[in-house]
């Protein structure tokens, strides 16, 4: 079987360059080019690309893949601040290039998305539903952005299915016992020494519980979605929002 | 709004005396028979019941499925044996009567569905899987059937995605440490006075860990299953074997 | 070996008809006497007992423990309300009867008194501690009276020890995030329909983590602890306040 | 305040470098000295070290140790291979010197000590316990001797306390379900990519249950031990063997 040629975009940074040791690793990827931010384009249609991985910034992105697109090479894009306006503009350039595709994929983790996707699928089966975040000391913001997502995907996925308002008949607290809550959600932040970026989403209902708990030890867990991504984009013309939508999840 | 009928069959045993109370209970459901062994199924007919939760024996299950599908009466069933045989016959009744509805359910647990379900989406996306279950010291059997089951269903999702075998390095081991090989899955049983039924299914990839966990602590937790099931089962013709498709899993 | 005799107090109340049984279920243990609110303590004397187990309520402890006291019987307590008064003037009667012995413990629950124990001892040696325990949603405060108490006895103990503040890079919170301030603690309360009673001390410090969870599940939990408790007053004269004294913890 | 002053012995390797930085980051700590394999023993007393932190070779371990007791300074040890010889001719240098302390420890990990003690003092007041360790796959041993030692040190606190047999009503087992069986404590071990070593002890008594976990993410764990040690050595003259004697577990 040939191997697919893949470039890496960003090969110079801390996620770039990990994904290219990545794809030399893999039996079935071919790691063609490796380009940063002085490198040339061109230099992607003479590897022979077949998937290109950009982790590189908001501001290049575009540019980088109005190129692949209108060359015919696929992408995997790991950068943020994706608007409509954005997306309107890639979804024309692709329409120009029927059997392209690209994964757009906020979170490449794997773990962190069947996260996210099992919550939203459990919630409205359960009474309750909480979430419990837990970072190192280190972290600025509380509740961490994940955790933020993920309560808000409960919150819609609850209220589209009507559920009711969760039990709760707390009359005497300290402020803040409760935690915080996003859209009705309590939302826990828990800062220990020691401790990484690890998630716990709690659901509760008549005589049972189910936990969905997500650890996050290193930045190298983005690499099996990364791959993934490459594998799958080359068979999935257009544009895809979301790792999710490669899990198989049905 | 006019209220579902509902019938419970087994009204005197344990689940189907606390069925009959949960019906009663559910503003939208009425609750028009709870029969028992003694009891004649004409009554069904009578009561005006649209839906028979059949929570009786396997013994007197499939002349109650015959009664009610012939009568148009959709059936919420929670008895266990079931064999192609009898599933083929049951098919060949609903043949008779388009429009009528049976679920069967080997669980209603919410919980212990959705924990089997997401270990076999999540199982082909890791390295490694394994299934810990914790019951009360009174337990004869190891692992459970439960868990033995989710075993099953998380080998099956790795074989059909042709996921290689897990990474284990283990030279020097005690008997019984790596726990039991269920279809290549390390299945390992713990029984601890306190405990009442959980299992945890861990999943682990490169820089990442996910923990899929279900405390069932009270028998009470089939009663959302049950009535989940009633519900949909009278818009759902034909058959469906496992709750797991009533729950919007895509 | 004879067994010793004991008389349980409130005997009728739902604590003290278990003890009451747990007694009698005990091989060493001689269950000499069961009295409730209308019956005469004299009857305590005539039964012989050797120990009073009192389960009934701070209005009549008072009464009860002077009667015991004074004619030689050893007492296991496990009424709330105790004041350094109250304290000092059982302590007066003691003097006066320097073989008898009687234990006030606050809470039976071996697992209980263990973690508040294992969170002190721990607690100095960890950068980071934080607390979270989850109940029922019927619950009315938050935090639970445990959660509040162990984090006193955590911030108690690291202040005995000269430990500094504990690090929190947060700077941008939602309100609640980080949970409720006990003395310097997070406290964080989950509530989920098909819980009972949890808690979970977390401490962490340079790349580790050590954490006590104590689940709840029955106020039979309350029997190892007494039946202990009754083993032991018996050759330790004086006043023992807490449990944790009994369970060899050095 | 003076700074107490340190040398470190095996500075060039892994956890020695590391605890030579530690050393100098601490403000109450002076590194005055760090030596490898070929300088001097001479070295630390031109240095003025009053401890010694000794992270070699059970080679070069016992001569380190002779030069450091004659010349009054005190040691912490790390290295492993102490038998009963070995401890008697390092006791006898110390009865030549009662003003000199030393303390070898087997785990400086604080959590890893507090956990195997906790478990020690808390096994007999339990009817159930069980070890599950859970590690990387690329682990060749199962359990893991950490593992092995707590279920060791489990058996002998419960028949020190005469603990009756655990329940445990297994009549129809796979092989290995329940674990491995190390003097009578069941041991389970998990292998799982993503995972670097942790372990549980789980408790179980009527109606609660009482898990201590200890999740150990990185070798720079065992800093605060050493510094710990460090500090109190001191003060403590004589051999002390194991850390949890400086943890005031009492």
């Amino acid at each position: 079987m040939s191997k697919l040629r893949v470039a890496v975009l960003g090969a110079k940074g801390r996620i770039g360059s990990e994904a290219a040791r990545s794809v030399e690793a893999a039996e079935d990827l071919d790691l063609v080019a490796a380009l940063d931010r002085d490198d040339s384009l061109e230099t992607l249609k003479e590897s022979g690309a077949q998937v290109v991985i950009d982790l590189t910034h908001p501001d290049s992105v575009m540019g980088n893949l109005e190129f692949c697109v209108r060359n015919g090479m696929h992408a995997v894009v790991g950068t943020t601040g994706w608007t409509d306006d954005r997306l309107a503009q890639l979804n024309s350039w692709l329409d120009a290039s029927p059997s392209t595709g690209v994964l757009i994929a906020p979170n490449f983790s794997i773990g962190a998305v069947l996260t996210m996707k099992f919550a939203q699928i459990a919630a409205p089966h359960f009474e309750s539903v909480e979430v419990i975040e837990l970072h190192h000391p280190n972290k600025a913001d509380a509740p961490s952005g994940t955790a933020a997502r993920t309560a808000q995907l409960i919150a819609a996925a609850r209220a589209e299915a009507g559920s009711p308002a969760m039990p709760d008949a707390t009359s005497t607290a300290l402020d803040g016992a409760r935690g915080a809550d996003v859209d009705g959600v309590p939302v826990h932040s828990v800062r220990l020494r020691g401790l990484l970026a690890h998630q716990e989403v709690l659901l509760g209902g008549e005589g049972e519980t189910l936990t969905i708990r997500h650890d996050s030890l290193h930045h190298s867990s983005f690499m099996p979605g990364i791959l993934l991504g490459t594998r799958r984009v080359v068979s999935t013309p257009g544009l895809t929002f979301g790792l999710e939508h490669f899990l198989d999840l049905n």
